[in-house]
């Protein structure tokens, strides 16, 4: 950590500031410019208050050298983390197609959408039980039985099954679903994070609707502290100021977080564009871009869907963009 | 909710439209301009997808008439929502000091703080026993034990307590606290809004960082659509391009939702800042802009304190605040 | 133009609203639902101040139903517009590649990047002699130099060159130039777009960096109103608050132009991201995504650039690139 | 400034980026940390392309230590500034009311609100000739017209006139203007920036829309660096994404940047909020937070108002707000 100095601080005052720095255990080496002094501090920094000495009266600025993050951190762990879902492998170029419904409404849908989008090439089978709804008033998800649903579909069609968690209290539910998602709302539910650290599932976690990659990156870090290395990321677009489209997807995340980590990306264009006509292009853009996966809304009729019905591909449209994602995937990583 | 048609659709898909709107029981008004055609639907409209006709290849946009807010709306409720704390009283001109450290860290700390703030006007106790931290290595709080010293402040001062409860795991611990406080990243932790609808407690509902007054008023709807309508809305600071502040206090909120909503306002300028020494400023811009309350950090040592010590005033700086607050107040109230 | 008043407005006071939009020309239709009343108005409404009306106390909301954009929008020109700078045709189906160097250094730099883009497919030449610095410390341009080099480079290799104008003051040097660049920060710049407006030379305009698309088709609007009407739209990164990246690209400002607007649309990966290592994937990420063309730095000694070198390809890397976006561009297009 | 390298590189490596930077004429002080190594770069920064370091492979990040900008630093010069206009003074204490309505209309408005709001106790008359409009379609102003409407007010009234200029074309017509006006728009319209710092006569800079304070400041400093050091700041709201209000008012800008230049700083209420009825909320705010003066509309007729009467006070409402804003002033100051 580097605390830069106002001009003209008195040699009492800096020592003042050196005493309490060494006093937490630091070794503080000055470097004095024409301008500023720099003061640099060796030793464990990750439980000095930053805002706090940069708000000091003598103090400029503080910066930080190091990431906040460590587990989930590149330089730590240079090689690709693979996340494993029965014999289904995800990252390290193994490219996952995830597609399905916004939310499961009956047996017949759901496994009549899971057999649609397996034969188009899907791995694996999404659907929503519980709703994250900004209004009280809208449709809440069938809950319980949407979760049993989705495990007849698995059986039915073989495809493991992702869906979303929005709280401690049900993860009992969850016990044998294949992925567990984080949803975009609930990034920085500590309390959800920290639990699911404990359990032995891969999950699935969106990035915050105005959520830096530094902040999905530390919410991975919650869930990898407690101990479940088992994390994949995935943009899913940010509030921007335009109201054309829902939200902005977000596509340069892919390779600027290949850098920053070595978890698997992958990308929701449904729910970035919120309108159906632009998930195609997206998803080819999203593959061109080096996504590790798409999760691609589906629903076999969407004037009828009970949610984001706006968003839903048919099956047949799923059918022929996933024949375009593979052309894409292989010029690219030719 | 107004229906507005693509020029040039054919009378058969517009017939075909119709169709579907009114098999979802709504009547449909037709209204036929020179440039476009405009239905408007009557009925209960709440449960439209909206968003599913707006990406209709036929119509142009939708736009809703109503307010997505039912309960929490001023136009339902014309009269100023009083919340009561024991003899305490907050909105419609009972005018609320909240004061207090960001963590409760020792029962020193927090009953030495407790005396200072009461001693200088301040009716309400804050203090963190949970404490959502950004990275998973940072101090997280006391717990159980932060919210025991927080009942023995309160004890030892007669002033009533509010603090953060971060998921519903740990609500059986709340149970005597005075207000709980639903921090700005948990604003649309539906789970946990809905759990909060069913208590009969005062509830503080901070505004997230990036999100819309409409989406605090919704989420303020989650608590009161469980049967509670004890809730104060907060104002604590926006995320916007500049880094020099934390966050944007976004104050013009004050005027605006007391115009949408009947519930109390204050505003916190200790988080929407970051820097000690802005809040003084900005806490008496929040009295001028009419807000209903101040909730401002208040710590004996910031150069010791275990979190946020760079926002946190001195009790001798809160004491000549809290009078100046007191005096503009008075003119613009006047 | 569709207006809705409060609940509870008194006849007398819906007859002045009347009386007033009336006395501007407008037919005015009123429309009375369960819960609340709208009023129609038919006419010219491009003059009626939608703030005005919307701030009055009995309004609840006005909304436009009509585009303000006209000549560049699709719906009054099916047709996708063909831009033409000699032989080149942009637009319906016709990709561009553009590129060149950040800033124009001297002769040998200028024509020997020419001509290495130009032997990787590249078919304008890109370079700025005018530079827009956040800094008046920063390098500025050749200035006259440097477009009198631009057009050495031309008569050389006998590509067009696109270079950015600052303002009306210089625009007599621009004369010879094949196509005009407006940056994103003079995006609004009404001055420089109405001048823009009287010439008879394609304009590229970049949108600004807190924009919205409808702002963008606004400034389109502005020099098509004056009689232009070959302007082409760039795409090339929005402000959002993550700052690993210099700016998020919005690639699905793309399909979502190509429904409004019949103008063509290029992306500019360079700027977007600040990164050249990023620029490749962004590149085949907005040819995927459907761009009518690329405009792409390329320097041949990134290390001692005189401006933005941290973004430049080097002319091997683009060459590379090149071949693999013209790869995409078949499968998505086919 | 300092750069910070990755963990594990080669000495090889780090010897020719030395080089490399000692080579532009700066002195490079090695500190090898446990986990990284940062190099200190000593002597004149201001030229070092800090992006393009901060691109290369074996650099982690790079970190500036001094602020970009000079002339306007308080670091410099302590000392707050104070513009004069004729014997009005703004800045140091001396709290300046600025009004008048958006556009001028006629003789007969300009000079009757000119005689209003000097009674109700303002300094100086604002009133808009050249107007940025976002459609081509709308008011554009009276130009010369309004300029002439404007020297008789002042003639009639004794009021200094502060009134926007667009661009470099237009500067003639404002040689006898008191205070030049740079609309949000064009705060980084580098070419007028420059223009303007060769002229010897006040300019009151409006923050643009999505800048940051050091973009402001940058913008200054344009100014300055030409030699004309009498320039107002003016804070007049951002962009987020609330859409109940038109832009957020950043009240924390000002106390921040009293801190940061010594600068006078100006608060507009009206643009900022879009919406009369919060204009009275967010003066007094503006006043409480420290702000050295306010531009607010004042229409006689808002009603009629060829633009932005949405955010116009009438002069009675205006002579009850700025006794207000007297009194606030008289408690923050004391």
């Amino acid at each position: 950590m580097i605390v830069i100095l106002k001009p003209g601080v008195s040699e009492d005052k800096r020592g003042q500031l050196m005493s309490w720095l060494e006093g937490q255990g630091l070794a503080v080496h000055v470097s004095e410019g024409q301008f500023q002094t720099v003061l640099g501090l060796v030793g464990d920094t990750t439980q000095v208050d930053m805002d706090l000495i940069a708000s000091l009266g003598i103090v400029d600025s503080v910066k930080r050298v190091s990431d906040p993050f460590k587990r989930c951190n590149r330089k730590f762990h240079p090689d690709d983390t693979v996340v494993k879902v029965g014999d289904l492998e995800i990252g390290a170029g193994h490219f996952v197609m995830i597609a399905g419904p916004c939310s499961v409404e009956s047996e017949e849908q759901i496994v009549g959408i899971a057999r649609d989008v397996k034969a188009a090439g899907a791995h694996i089978l999404r659907g929503g039980a519980f709703k994250p709804r900004t209004s009280p008033y809208d449709f809440q998800g069938l809950k319980a039985t949407g979760l049993e649903l989705l495990r007849i579909a698995r059986q039915e069609t073989g495809m493991p099954i992702v869906t979303e968690v929005m709280g401690t209290r049900d993860l009992p539910l969850f016990e044998d679903v294949d992925i567990l998602q984080v949803g975009a709302r609930n990034m920085q539910n500590f309390d959800l994070l920290k639990e699911l650290g404990t359990w032995h599932k891969p999950i699935l976690l969106k990035r915050g609707l105005a959520n830096t990659l530094k902040e999905l990156l530390m919410s991975a870090e919650y869930i990898m502290a407690g101990g479940n290395d088992q994390v994949i990321l995935c943009e899913r677009g940010i509030r921007t100021f335009d109201d054309y489209t829902r939200n902005t997807l977000d596509l340069a995340a892919i390779p600027m977080l290949r850098e920053l980590t070595h978890l698997p990306i992958i990308v929701d264009p449904s729910h970035a564009t919120g309108i159906s006509r632009l998930v195609p292009p997206m998803a080819l853009a999203g593959a061109a871009a080096g996504a590790d996966g798409l999760m691609i809304e589906v629903h076999n009729d969407p004037m009828h869907a009970l949610s984001d019905g706006a968003q839903s591909l048919k099956p047949e449209e799923y059918a022929v963009l996933a024949e375009k994602v593979r052309a894409v995937r292989k010029v690219v990583s030719a």
